[in-house]
């Protein structure tokens, strides 16, 4: 355009009011302009026309904890797909367990002008986030602290974690380890709450010696269950409450003889290759991503909370008996 | 802020140069503005103020085709690392294939302030970006097309694709199969012209028949491994120009009887799990990003071309006999 109005002779905004059709042009300076173009084979820019009127694509934010972990970039691949049906863009952030860095990423996207934000929530309180009140704002996969009118999309992780330890209990385990991270979430926590219904409603006595919190590295949890499998009453069975704990698990058992049964929460790409295949508490990552993107589209006064199922997928590893 | 604004009976903009203390506001104006804010108990936000006047912290995009798979996720975790040493924050975006989507989300993040992009770039022309003088731009993992002068971090494609060839002629292979997707990507090409330059380096002709392109999904790739190991003169080996060929090599020999050997390019979390491990040519991803975030941060006028090293690693399913 600057090349245009050079060899026009005239100023800048000139072109852009000619190549943007606006009125009031005197018509000496529109053909001046026109020729310019001719001669210099000058090409509108659709995209970027339409960028300089404002008209972005609608772009909602996806705040998440940790984006290479598979849950997350399953999780962003399907929020992307569910945003491309009406239409919207997505762009992601991660906050790798810092709650400072997850709200400067908040702050930052909303001053980008992102137009509004799904959010895994760290466990860190989020009150602040109601100063925003511009924003459209859902929670995903864990309910937010603090903040008590909120759209949130959860998955049935009580049902989830007892069905996996129903599981193993049906194929005769009484010792069941229940490997997990930071439950100060609401999903680990819940997950582990259906895991000891389960054992109370079989009469099965929890035993502190085999619940492990706060391990997320799978590394961390390869160690953790050499431990256990190195206990005088050591478990027969393991649950885990996410992929990172049922990788971890996998990597124990490379170096270790025992062979014990599990049951993790959250399906992985190779979770079908390894033998035996790993049994899994799954869900529709795509249903979870569409809920949140449907409560984000269609906004409304009163906080809604949708529970997406979960399914208990049999693959050998959950099956081998006590 | 509306509400002090209403208490005061005053503009927004007034309460808003109070807040912010811009000179030139009357000494009346300010009482009553300050007044207001003691009765409400307005509390300003620092982090939204900061915004407001435009401080964001400095925000890197990254563009790239597909979230869930693995090469990205990592990637877009380690650029998050490198940026985080220069207190920057990266937003992501992904366009699975489709070059319109790649633009609108390249033009979409331009608009919405992004500082500079880091572009994992599709096979379609790029040429469209100098349009973009203004916005810094580094490549990595392929070179773009019709863009002459650009900055590119790669990885040595060429050597690791010679070295895994090699590596399988060494332990006694003469039939190896190559699985590849995209070759209109300058990765997956380079890594081509390492196997077959492995092959002539060794007297043994390339076979096309062993040569499958243009496949990107597991289940695919594990049907046209089983298509090959049916053929009347069979590959005795495999080399998997990425992450997702070699799972589904891995997927398609959990239902065959045969066990050829095999090499991936890419590295994935459950390489050394499997029995046997799965070795592969690897690089550090660390290095590949803290490149990219490295000439973003320093620019030049001329374009730079780094090459980050590969090797390597072997695992097991690489060192089988033919």
């Amino acid at each position: 355009m600057a090349d245009v109005a050079r060899h026009a002779g005239v100023s800048l905004k000139t072109v852009s009011r000619v190549v943007n059709q606006e009125p009031h042009v005197r018509t000496s300076l529109q053909q001046r302009v026109q020729a310019a173009i001719s001669a210099l084979g000058y090409r509108r820019n659709e995209a970027a026309a339409r960028l300089a009127r404002g008209a972005t694509m609608l772009t909602l934010g996806l705040v998440m904890e940790n984006i290479s972990n598979e849950f997350y970039s399953r999780l962003a691949a399907a929020v992307e797909a569910a945003s491309a049906e009406h239409e919207a863009l997505v762009v992601f952030g991660s906050y790798e367990e810092s709650a400072a860095k997850e709200r400067m990423l908040i702050e930052t996207m909303y001053a980008r002008g992102v137009d509004s934000l799904i959010i895994v929530p760290s466990a860190a309180d989020h009150s602040w986030l109601a100063e925003h009140a511009g924003l459209t704002t859902v929670f995903v996969d864990r309910v937010p602290s603090g903040l008590s009118a909120a759209d949130v999309v959860l998955l049935d992780d009580v049902w989830g974690g007892r069905a996996a330890t129903e599981h193993l209990l049906a194929h005769g385990h009484r010792r069941i380890a229940l490997i997990s991270d930071d439950d100060g979430l609401s999903s680990v926590h819940d997950r582990a709450i259906g895991y000891r219904s389960a054992l109370a409603a079989a009469g099965v006595p929890a035993d502190d010696e085999l619940v492990v919190r706060g391990v997320f590295e799978p590394a961390r949890v390869a160690c953790e269950v050499g431990r256990l499998l190195g206990l005088p009453a050591p478990p027969t069975a393991f649950f885990a409450t996410n992929n990172r704990a049922a990788i971890g698990i996998l990597q124990a058992l490379r170096e270790r003889p025992e062979r014990p049964a599990y049951v993790g929460f959250d399906d992985f790409a190779l979770a079908d290759v390894f033998n035996p295949g790993v049994t899994v508490v799954r869900y529709d990552v795509t249903r979870l991503a569409r809920s949140a993107v449907d409560l984000l589209l269609n906004p409304s006064r009163t906080a809604r909370r949708v529970k997406v199922p979960v399914e208990l997928v049999t693959r050998g590893s959950g099956e081998i008996p006590a």
